[in-house]
């Protein structure tokens, strides 16, 4: 006990003064008590977890117990992607009711239609730190010399980093300031660590080299992590990622009972609706799909602020039949590190044969075919009007 | 097992017929040996879950099990809100190491410099039906319709809920469209269901009642449901909530070694960067906070596209203390329905006071606070250069 | 000579003392003669005009001389609208090559077609002053207030004139700041000084009377004046205009060679190139139109920057017509005050039929009319692929 | 008369069948005649202008007389550019009484603190054309195929012009859409028709070498002309020019009655307006500047939708000083071609030594330079609170 900081008059969280200890089931029920004598609440269920505590370091500090997330499975659903294919069974974790049931059912329409065709676009992690130089005439010099400099400055971010390299540097000058936007490419990490790390080494590197006076910060907010921005959906943050379907007239006439004529319709409709609001997706809800996937795999959920931002674009085709795709133009998601090797995390991503190294893309191509299955299933039942009553069925709980 | 659709040929996924039998340990045992048999991976930890699976209805379909989510906890956080006063321990699920640490951080600066002072200063939610009228003039007179017919349509609306209230009718016109937004009052539910069957209702009364020829689609996009949108930052989508701080210089010097007025400078670098970039939220990362909350109690964790959205504002006092707002414009929870109630769920929304009805003002407060103690700690070490190495040293897990 | 004050060493630019005195042929001349001594350049040309200088106060200052832009007429355009009704020949004020001709072109197929349906939804203008409160909760209070003392409010500040009327109050917080948005109705004017004076005696009163302590500036930004914004578009800045028209299938393949169902499968692909470049009009060229009517009409023409926001919203019809719309969400217009009174730009609103007090609204309808006619010239020559021919052919006068 | 298209009974306008004989005083008195008959209106005032209409092809069609625009001259304004040296007397076009008188203020408080520092970062011109492939791997190769042969491209595009320089391609990708963005450097000139010109043959080259099947459209609405975009804010679009200015304390106190701190404190409080709003430039009224020398110097006057999006950056001191910048992201001009050999527009383009070729940078930063001027004079009066009594002393003619 003397190694554990005790709880002090000001009522501290315990914490084990050497790390590597700090992570136990003792100490997970020492925070538990301290927590019941806080705040009079028994954590029984936050303390019913199924694993060893010591998997943990690297993904949480003071760690007390877990949250139970229901997981509900949907499928099959049939992905022809470049690395996803065949008919995949996913684990969609959520509270909010009939979204399985929902995109099972988009599921089934999709798979029924010959399923999915899924390509990853391009991969990119950023970090953005912002340069300060005396004036814009120097900001401009700096930016001539940072071009010039691409190779070194290059070697030095990748001196830091086994998987990430440095693709190419953004520069958005305003005033003196001169933001970059470093972009790597970081194998099957969402690389947002080790983009930063390898930025800084390079941003001191710059700092020490360049001939004129600068100084920096290693983020002036156009990186834009945990954040929706418009840069994102432009020059791609994470994985660029299409889905693309021909929605059969007949095959949706018979499970929704909606003709396509009426999806390209209301598709104008909803186009003229997310330009008056401003949208960062113009088409329905990815996210539902999005924060599912990820709470189940382990994926750092915040993200899913950038991952959320799609484009859909849609044709009616002369045969009646209807193209429906969907560009995911920020989807963070990895299958390695971060808690991608938790206990549960790694069970549902090895469901889909994606966990561990050299599956990123086969996850991406898996998340961009989900989210299509719900487009097409919430489109379809807002059009034939049952909507509201599957989530009068399905969905109401108490209130 | 005659009740059980069985799995066929084409592998489709068991399920009881009768839905309140369906939420059974032997349906989610019966679906995790389908997808072991499917896909080859034991579910053993998904199927570790401490409660009774009848509790689910209304949360989830196909239940299989749990993603189990690290809980950590952080505080004492002091908070002097309107709903939320005293010092609070915060439970916070996430997989990004470090996360914990710095909240905790922010949360001794906040508490040591005096607590966060967070206000409540309107409660939205909306369904946005489109109607489509012959043209725009025929949208004109239907908007003037809909302005004088507003208590006849509110009371068609509130008789579908106990607590909902239609508040007012905004109204935004492209071509022969006209996007309505209802917004409602919803009581301590998020309460996206109950308006969107208010809604449905007003506008089955309307497109009865209106004298001329109209149709509608349930939502024409506007809402914003699951996506960030600029119309929410403006016109408040869930709750907006300001939680504000005065730093002190000497407490910021010691607890951070940095000067307020590096923040006040690198507050204008921040501004430009945000700007340029397009961002929703131009502080730092209020989605890594309400993502870990919105885990830990039960949320609908797809909402925080939409209640990341955030605008940061600033003043550096005379007297060298340095005032710090953040005002989130469109935080979606809930304290009663949803998920709130689940296990773990619930008694994380216990150990903050906040489960349960007439609790939702507390929580939003609290959630503010949460997200102004990241701010204040992520800005605080990006400026004193020690980001990097605290997640160099918490947040590495593998890669 | 006396009473004008001499140009000093440090050259500074002859003015009458007596402002009356100033606007007079002499003290044009003397200002020519000081540019020339300044900068070599003879203003001939710029001393070319045809009108009493007499007529300048309150247009101009440091009155020299005028830009002498060309004129073509291109026409007839017919309108179907509530306010404009007939064929209109129209005066466009540009350099540009092509223009004319191309609007030209537009309003022959639209008067072919049957001519443009308009629609004036709504005219609002605005000042918005932020107050600035002790905090969020005084800014609630405050607020709250507002709301309820809107209509003493209203009266001070239609005190200050004969024809503005305060409609709607918006308030938008951040923080402790409340953002204002003062709406009124201001007739025949664009209103930008009767609202900020009549806003400016409502904010004094405001300071005044509230029983808190707050501070305001006239402006906060949110006006938004002179720049395009996104809240002008979803809550209208100036008037709301609409122009229809049902495009014939044959009329557009006799005079444009370009099928209906090509326009159709253009404008998903524009809306996705639209919504990904984040633009301000997901239609053509507005601008372009607007331009040259508010420089040939005497409007203010740095206001093209909030009239050219727009949206166009289109549907394929069941008979191969094709309906098109445009929707100006801010276009802000006069014929009355301002330089609608000057010597050239009277006789172009006269030719419109729109000079003086009660035509704003026909004006407006003719302005979106106009827009339409360039609208459906511009994407037909691109979907025909002649449009670059056309600028080849008309467009280039030199490089 | 016989090579006169006669006014048909349908009134068409009078045109000379032969182009070249149409620029002529007489068909411009035909049309002016015509226009009489049809509305009744004498356009006296219109056909008063003193050039010969034989210099007009290229920038009109029908020609029918001139809009006289009132120019007042401003300044001196001294510029410390790159390009721009000296005191300049500005000449602007407008009809907005108080206009010049602002500006006038504020190019004496900027030469008083020693002039302004110019810098131009960047010139680019665009043209988007987007290519539509079978799906999005197709997309994909097309891009890849598209980097690899940019060299054979550019030989392509260059061919067609001799200043127009193909710097580089940007790839935006949308389903089975790949929207390109061509990027020009363009010498004097705007080069809205060079790089149309040049793009289409480069488009052609494409379409008949790419071994796989692709079609265009020479315009995705990503270029983004004749309208404001976040692409343009990012990339540039036109010329990135910074102005600069360090607001000396006493000077701004002495002339402007306002403090440095007090522009501080009201920057933060801005920007919270600005961003909510989402404003395409968080400034106070750069348009003012744009259009009234853009009217003057025969710009493109519609672009100054995309000239007016621009970035304020400031900080305040340590000595109490104010460094104030502007960034103009896409500030379109010429100094040849297009109108600038008008008449008029000629002349005032050589007050400012600006007229021909070798001078587009140094008219870039005399607007940056201008735009300046008029943000400390109108954000100083606001802070004054003397804003109001100008426009009420100068800026009303009538209502």
């Amino acid at each position: 006990m003397s190694n554990v900081e005790a709880a002090r008059a000001t009522a501290r969280i315990p914490r084990h003064k050497e790390r590597e200890n700090d992570y136990t089931h003792e100490m997970a029920a020492m925070r538990r008590e301290f927590a019941r004598q806080q705040t009079g609440v028994d954590l029984s269920h936050v303390g019913s977890y199924s694993f060893d505590p010591s998997i943990l370091p690297g993904n949480i500090e003071n760690f007390t117990g877990v949250a139970q997330v229901p997981i509900g499975i949907a499928g099959p659903l049939r992905v022809n992607g470049e690395h996803a294919q065949g008919d995949f069974y996913v684990p969609l974790a959520t509270t909010e009711g009939t979204l399985v049931a929902s995109y099972n059912r988009g599921m089934r329409l999709l798979t029924e239609c010959g399923g999915v065709k899924t390509t990853v676009l391009e991969s990119y992690m950023q970090r953005a730190p912002v340069f300060v130089l005396a004036d814009a005439l120097q900001s401009r010099e700096f930016g001539h010399w940072l071009a010039e400099n691409f190779e070194a400055i290059k070697a030095v971010a990748e001196s830091t980093t086994r998987t990430g390299k440095l693709t190419h540097i953004g520069q958005y000058a305003v005033g003196p300031l001169r933001h970059l936007r470093f972009n790597y490419t970081t194998g099957d990490a969402a690389g947002q660590n080790m983009t930063a790390k390898a930025t800084f080494v390079a941003c001191e590197w710059i700092r020490k080299n360049y001939p004129g006076k600068t100084t920096y910060i290693l983020s002036g907010n156009m990186d834009t992590d945990k954040k929706h921005s418009h840069i994102n959906m432009l020059l791609t943050r994470g994985k660029r990622v299409v889905s693309e379907v021909v929605v059969k007239r007949d095959v949706l006439q018979r499970l929704m009972g909606v003709d396509t004529r009426e999806l390209d319709w209301s598709r104008h409709i909803f186009m003229s609706g997310s330009f008056l609001a401003g949208v960062a997706n113009n088409g329905a809800h990815a996210a539902n799909a999005l924060a599912a996937l990820f709470i189940a795999t382990g994926q750092d959920v915040a993200n899913i602020t950038e991952s959320h931002a799609s484009c859909t674009y849609t044709q009616l085709l002369d045969n009646g039949d209807y193209y429906w795709s969907n560009t995911l133009t920020s989807l963070i998601i990895a299958t390695y590190g971060g808690g991608t090797g938790l206990a549960t995390q790694r069970q549902c991503l090895e469901m889909l044969g994606c966990y561990g190294q050299g599956k990123a893309n086969k996850f991406a191509e898996i998340c961009a075919a989900v989210v299509l299955a719900g487009e097409t299933s919430l489109v379809g039942a807002m059009m034939a009007g049952d909507w509201l009553e599957s989530h009068e069925k399905l969905g109401r709980n108490r209130p």
